[in-house]
């Protein structure tokens, strides 16, 4: 392994947005030793888990205090993550640099999320940092291939499991959802702008009103990375509140695409599984699930 | 135009579903000196709209009493109509006949909504019957191609609406979804399990909640039907409830496929729209909407 160069020495900028993700980048990154410096969303990051770590505290639109920021703490990497729902144009406070970039962020804003995260990460290299990867500095959050609870998929939960990865490859060149809720070969829920916990919600709602009528322990979570993402800036995520809203919403399990979502506290996670009897399996691209 | 053969000539059986579609449809073949025998599902179809017209009730799951009433009507065409919110196995009620086809209907069962339409039309068919289209009856309830408000799409809306059009044609394999909302070239909302009203209403929480934090007056809702959709079976509607929806939702307007979307009551969806402000557009499949 080659010696750390000046970037991997120099302080890591964190700037972080909502969940628990930042914070799980954060820890990770300590334990390697690394100072980091997170740069936390107003209105977005968790102040009491901020409050943890060396911090300081932008608006969005304060591009120009970001990078003096950065600059003043010696950080040459600089890491976006956590949520980011798109946010109203009257949450914005703008500085100057910002202002002069507003054409371009217009541009960026128009487009799907992946434009606008991408976009963002490309405005910091022109500073002169290097942007990177959550799973750079924590590789282990990303969820290799295998199954993580005592149950395994039936052979129909197998055929719902590709029906779903299929279905969100065809949505993929839309820029559109990372998940999807499949039984017995239908889509009963396609994940947009309103997340996978919400999406899991309306599972729940869809029992109780009757229109999916499907007895409870039917029905598997699917999600994997859009094909077009760009995951140095965006990844999908699950965790333990995931298995408890899948569980809530009657499923049998949840599948992930291996090597694109983080898990949150993955122990947990199963343990929260094995007890509600849930399935939870990661699977490589192009693979079926392990049976 | 040729006499009509005997099967035009005898009266026309109407399963009927929810909703208001199965009374438009016996209401246009009334208009033409047709014959009509509801066959109204218990649960579903509206019992006060039923009793104006010559009916029978059947529970869902006795075919043999569907055939058995309508050959004692001398019926020989079978139109399907209305709602049919997947029913949970308690709701069936069996018959021998329908005892026998369980195997078949089973595997029905676990395809999407189509398999399931599809093939209880096969089922007619093989019965004697002649299952034919609400438009064979009603040609008049398909919109056809053509601006209907006095508000017309911008080009950043036909932009949205030619998205939308895409993204529901990449669904279509996956027998999935016959509604999107689009605003900014980003797919908000897609439809699934839960209907063209709910996701609609979903918008308005999303918006409320700040997942969606877009201005009033953005946003378009685009409706076709399914590719591989069968249309003597199932079609996708609209109505004055869907405009009243998609203003609660902030969105500029609707934009639907030309010859495959039932309008339900359209001088009163128009002057709603015309009211709100909203535009409503039926664009034939392979063009832009008509600028």
């Amino acid at each position: 392994m080659p010696a750390p160069g000046p970037s991997e020495r120099a302080p890591l900028a964190i700037i972080c947005g909502s969940g628990p993700l930042p914070f799980a980048v954060a820890d990770a990154a300590l334990r390697q030793s690394r100072e980091i410096l997170l740069i936390a969303l107003v209105g977005w990051a968790d102040p009491q888990a901020v409050a943890r770590y060396p911090h300081a505290w932008v608006r969005l639109g304060q591009f120009g205090r970001v990078w003096r920021l950065a600059r003043a703490a010696g950080c040459r990497d600089i890491l976006c993550i956590g949520g980011l729902v798109r946010p109203a144009i009257g949450a914005l406070r703008l500085d100057w640099q910002t202002v002069r970039l507003l054409p371009r962020l217009y541009r960026l804003f128009r487009g799907g999320d992946d434009h606008l995260l991408s976009g963002l990460g490309q405005i910091f290299e022109e500073q002169g940092f290097r942007a990177i990867a959550a799973q750079d500095v924590a590789p282990d959050i990303l969820l290799p291939a295998g199954l993580l609870t005592r149950r395994r998929p039936t052979a129909e939960e197998h055929s719902d499991i590709a029906y779903g990865f299929a279905l969100l490859d065809a949505m993929g060149p839309f820029d559109v959802g990372q998940g999807v809720v499949v039984a017995g070969r239908r889509a009963l829920a396609v994940e947009a702008a309103e997340g996978t916990d919400q999406m899991l919600e309306r599972i729940v709602a869809l029992r109780a009103n009757g229109r999916v009528a499907l007895p409870a322990g039917q029905g598997v979570l699917v999600k994997a990375p859009k094909p077009q993402q760009d995951r140095r800036y965006d990844m999908p995520s699950v965790g333990p509140r995931t298995v408890e809203l899948a569980r809530a919403a009657g499923l049998a399990g949840i599948a992930l695409r291996a090597g694109g979502i983080v898990a949150v506290d993955p122990v947990a996670m199963t343990a929260a599984a094995d007890a509600g009897g849930l399935f939870v399996v990661s699977v490589a691209a192009g693979r079926a699930a392990e049976a």
